[in-house]
């Protein structure tokens, strides 16, 4: 069974008013409503399961023109359990549904939308993610579970003219023939079923940037990468990451030796060589993760840099140093590090096989490019995170909120 | 005495080599030769001193038709040196030179040009600066004083057509007539005196953001700045640093209570009261000055940021902050303060009069517009510094090479 | 009115059981109960206030002998509501109660304790402190004061002979003449009045040990201290801080340039000249106060130690330092520095004169001296601290459990 | 081959100068001159070999009286090159040598003498170390290879009868059954070739408190130690280490949850649960190796202390911590690692078996005995490390020397 491809990608819009701190947040507007949705949960648990189902049940029942799909070993646990058809992703022989997903949904943690965001390592192009969070929020997800149905909706409405009459499940419906009239009505939002909504509101969007990310050999050769973050057909391009990749010398008793090269060859310069447990090239994004365990500083996700961060230095002055986004920053094993294996981490997840001397990680961060005219342009990069809307938090900027929700960050010592 | 206003302002171009980690460095096109070129000196310094006066006859000399403005205290005591006339810059009655530097240039360290920085502060356009250092080498520094004959040239000879003959005073200038039917002959390059320069360079320019900062009363007006950043006529606007701004507590006995808001009203949001000895808010620029002092990280002067640093906060939790440039950033003076002055100063010069509870200070990023066609855009905004090019240097990224010389970044500690 | 001089010093016993980690702990025994007690409480409080004269009350009526001491603004304020004569503790002409204290109790929070203990800033030996506070527990204060006639009941009885008959409100008194016979009873625990404690309970001591500072001269000579630090007689002899001594540039514009000397002469060695905005000598009482602010590590209050920790020192490399309680440590003013006055602060409280170049602040951990036999030795030195008893903290090390109720040390960030 | 056992052990005395900041180091004097000295030195080497062969020769021409022990991978290495009997020293059969060692001399950098030191870890009297640095000089070793002549005649003469006529190779000997007559000359100080020194000196020592641990199952049962940490008999007794113990996640993916535990049962107190990916417990000694680059303090060695620093904590407040050296800390694997094992490395050595939940590692401050009169009281316990003496290190306190070379500590950065 094949999902049907989507006509046209979204775009996402700058039209965010000037005068608030989330002017640089995007709007989401589809072409037709979205066909395809994954669903990305954590696994071996057991309210995670449920509310899954729950959810699963609900988008179908009120928008039947959605396909949903679900990783391999969710999909097997959960089909018994749902009364409908679902589809399952998966690299390798069923790549096919790779580029077919509109958008992905993912019920769990931070970890969760880490791993989600791994699917996608290999494209550029990341449909929107929607996520939930089961628990206490964390930096990435933006939607409390509860929520979930007027998330959806406000998602899978997002672009659609205004206002755009529903199919009410508890009254008859007489407009859809009209409505098919329409352009959009052929894309199917006319099919979704609930209440009527009052003017259309599109979802606004966080656009997250990634590190691309190469791994050569000491000969100055691409190597392969390895699943999670492997290419279908073996082929050795870059990845991309949404946190950080680490490297890390794991259990060798001796320090890494890690030399910095920032550049672009012939104009590379050695910026040091550090001499640390590890080194970590993070995201902005990756800036509240492993980075700020190693003392660097919080930058805000849409701050276009790239942080390098040494893992306890053997250095009393290595400070975090935080770079323009498209700064080609090379990471090589030094030599002196001959006969040992540096371990490398893209995102949490530890490559089999380490890095040895001359070997080198090769990161820039993930370009982001603009098309069309001012006020419809589109972007083409980063991952698109559906950010929470309504309530206090309307209008404002939500990792400013977060940041003391999440961090306890300047909680004051001594007496009050 | 008055100078002649340039014609046209200079241009800066994005032309550099992608390829490079220079390509944000800008390219400088006068349309015609500076004329007035501003020189800023640290005083009460006998090296410096006779540097200055070796520069300034060097200059009139080979550039006669440049015209010389001095400070006017380092007027005064120079005068008598220079078998020449100079021009004086102030504010106040002499105010009508401030339009017409057409160049900037300094001799002493990096107070010398945050001091050069702060007689633009006023202004939205600042013009280029050619900075050199007697000693060691600073952080916004770029040139050693040895290289000032190279370095003006570079600078002077900047956009102008290739190839240009200069007189030279060795021998006869036969060619001058020539020349002059050039539309840039006209502008004067021709009187240049010196030995014909082979295809001419434009000097690559590093556009430094600042952060505008206002103060306001507790009733929200606008308060006046004070010298050297108070405007001519008294108006109370914005005023540009280079490095940051700073609350400070001063010589109170107790600690400040300085409440961080996000955004502008009505989409304000509190980010945290940080109590604290005070609360920096910096550019990238300063991020090697007071913030990195007081634990921020490094900040490479191209990413389009603005830090927020606490100075001993008393929390165990308070890391610095590094928001988007254009994020407008409220320190208001918490009630709690009530009774006491907070210290308020901007590039490291202490404004007389502290701010009160209910005080506010509002800082954003400059913002840097850009016009044009590609490849001829223009940029208005930020400081223009003039890069050291030449040597191994060139093509470089000038900041990588200066983290270890100035830092002593990574210099490891214990057993080699 | 004189109060009557205590017979015999109290003694600190180290009797702790081994097996605990509270074995440092020492056993606060009276040759005779307490008769002069000074209550020291924040001032221009209302609810501090009122529980001062319940407080005050309270021991006037169940320990009739002893004689109530209050600062002078204290005493004229709380006078007309106490329906008994009460004494005043002064500086200047009131010297004589100074040696007379034999306990002192605060009511207030950790700023009320430095305070109450700068009273004894120039004396060897300190009067042990019981402090309540009145809301949120700081470092310092052990008690709440809910607690306030348990606390005072163990630390009067501590030491007394068991069982001591106590006079009860409640029933009438017969045996105070046998009481009387013997020496302790001369000293009047029989006169106190409430029901009679089974086996009694010495309290424990956390002795706190002091910094002792001498500030001089460039010349070498010792200068006068201020108040509240001054000796009666203008004695210009150390004194001793409970938190630390303070340099700072206050609101200098330039760094200030420290050098810190180790040893004394003639084996003085220098460290280093720090450059920073100040520099701290802790104890480690004060390793939670400013120097946790400034970087430096939390010290548990029984290592034997001094902390030498820097303000935004403008280096990447300077590190807070540990050294042995009995390093001599010398704070110079640089030579640099002449002309501006750097601010010398004891805990918390600014000295009206600063420091020229030259002048130095001498420091080194106060020697606690031991004297006796084993299990009966006296300590001589530092601030004996009552330690809270009952309830789940009996045993235990108190400075482990306020950790993180004080600090919320160790609060984790993002995904739970 | 069998090194005869030495008569009586060596005794530390507190005779220093109290006006020193070196007061606190302690005054070796042997009961007769040291008999068995076992040399460590960095193995696979070619400098050091060659200097190690040149230092036995010398000690043996010098004090033919002395036995030269090797460990055995060197001791084969090198014999061919002596021209005299050496012995092996071993652990499993050869342990026979392991009580007879008098006097280590190490040849190396810091880990040379961390290896020494191993060799003793359990062991609770430790002789004393003199050692040598080939290259620069690391924390611990304190004299440069140059020295070697001086250094071992200050060492070996420590204690002797002043004046004591040695044996010169230039001269005849005349006087030796003069001085076989006193007792020390019966010990063999008078075998000794060379120059008569004038006054001797003794040698002064620092004593390196280790850090006493032991490994728990689950059930509370003490685990055997891993070679080289092992007992020889398999004994499961705590052994000490120099620097520290180290937990950490090693190549987990997930993050350590370690709980820290204070005070002995049954009065011990949860401090906290760290999550992160690692946790150590250091002496003053290590405080200048990892725990200074995962952000702990530098502590001097003779502040008595245990250090706890978390390495990359997931906390934003979690700050050094460092505790009398006498208290009781377990840390316990959290029941969350079920299914995982946590490395343990002690003094950089890991051990191959990991630590699974439940686990605990239980640290104290060796504890260091003295008996015997004030000036004559003996130590038992720590590392006595040989301190430099001689130029202008003499007197001094060496530490506070070697931590501007050694860590560039306090290097300022910028604008000098």
């Amino acid at each position: 069974m094949v999902c049907a491809a989507l006509p046209a990608p979204f775009s996402l819009n700058a039209d965010g008013d000037p005068e608030t701190s989330s002017h640089d947040l995007l709007s989401l507007r589809w072409p037709g409503p979205p066909r395809n949705v994954l669903f990305v949960s954590k696994e071996d648990n057991g309210p995670v399961r449920d509310a899954l189902i729950e959810y699963a049940k609900h988008v179908k029942t009120t928008y039947p023109a959605v396909s949903l799909i679900f990783e391999p070993s969710v999909a097997q646990d959960i089909e018994p359990e749902l009364p409908f058809p679902i589809y399952m992703y998966g690299r390798g022989g069923n790549t096919e549904y790779c580029d077919k997903v509109d958008l992905t949904t993912t019920l769990g943690g931070d970890g969760t939308i880490l791993h989600a965001a791994s699917l996608f390592a290999t494209t550029k192009s990341v449909p929107p993610i929607l996520s939930f969070s089961m628990g206490t929020l964390g930096f990435l997800g933006e939607w409390k579970f509860e929520e979930y149905k007027r998330a959806f909706r406000e998602v899978y409405m997002s672009g659609a003219p205004s206002p755009v009459p529903l199919k009410s499940t508890d009254e008859p419906q007489y407009r859809d023939d009209v409505v098919q009239a329409s352009r959009n009505d052929q894309s199917g939002w006319s099919s979704a079923r609930g209440k009527s909504m009052g003017s259309s509101r599109n979802s606004r969007v966080l656009l997250r940037n990634r590190l691309r990310i190469g791994i050569f050999s000491s000969t100055g050769e691409r190597m392969p990468h390895e699943p999670p973050f492997a290419h279908h057909d073996h082929r050795c391009e870059d990845i991309f990451a949404l946190n950080e990749v680490l490297l890390h010398r794991g259990a060798l008793p001796h320090l890494a030796h890690i030399t910095i090269l920032i550049g672009s060859p012939p104009h590379q310069k050695t910026l040091t060589t550090a001499i640390a447990d590890g080194f970590l090239a993070s995201t902005p994004t990756g800036s509240t993760a492993y980075s700020l365990s190693s003392g660097g500083s919080i930058v805000h996700p849409l701050v276009s840099s790239l942080l390098l961060t040494p893992i306890c230095p053997r250095s009393l002055s290595f400070r975090p140093l935080v770079l323009p986004a498209n700064t080609p920053v090379t990471l090589r094993i030094d030599e002196i590090n001959r006969g040992k294996e540096i371990e490398v981490s893209v995102d949490g997840v530890r490559r089999r096989e380490g890095l040895k001397a001359g070997m080198e990680v090769r990161v820039v961060g993930e370009e982001v490019r603009t098309a069309g005219a001012p006020g419809e342009r589109e972007w083409v990069g980063g991952v698109p995170s559906i950010v929470r809307s309504g309530g206090t938090a309307d209008g404002d900027d939500h990792w400013v909120g977060g940041l003391n929700s999440l961090l306890k960050f300047n909680y004051p010592f001594g007496e009050s």
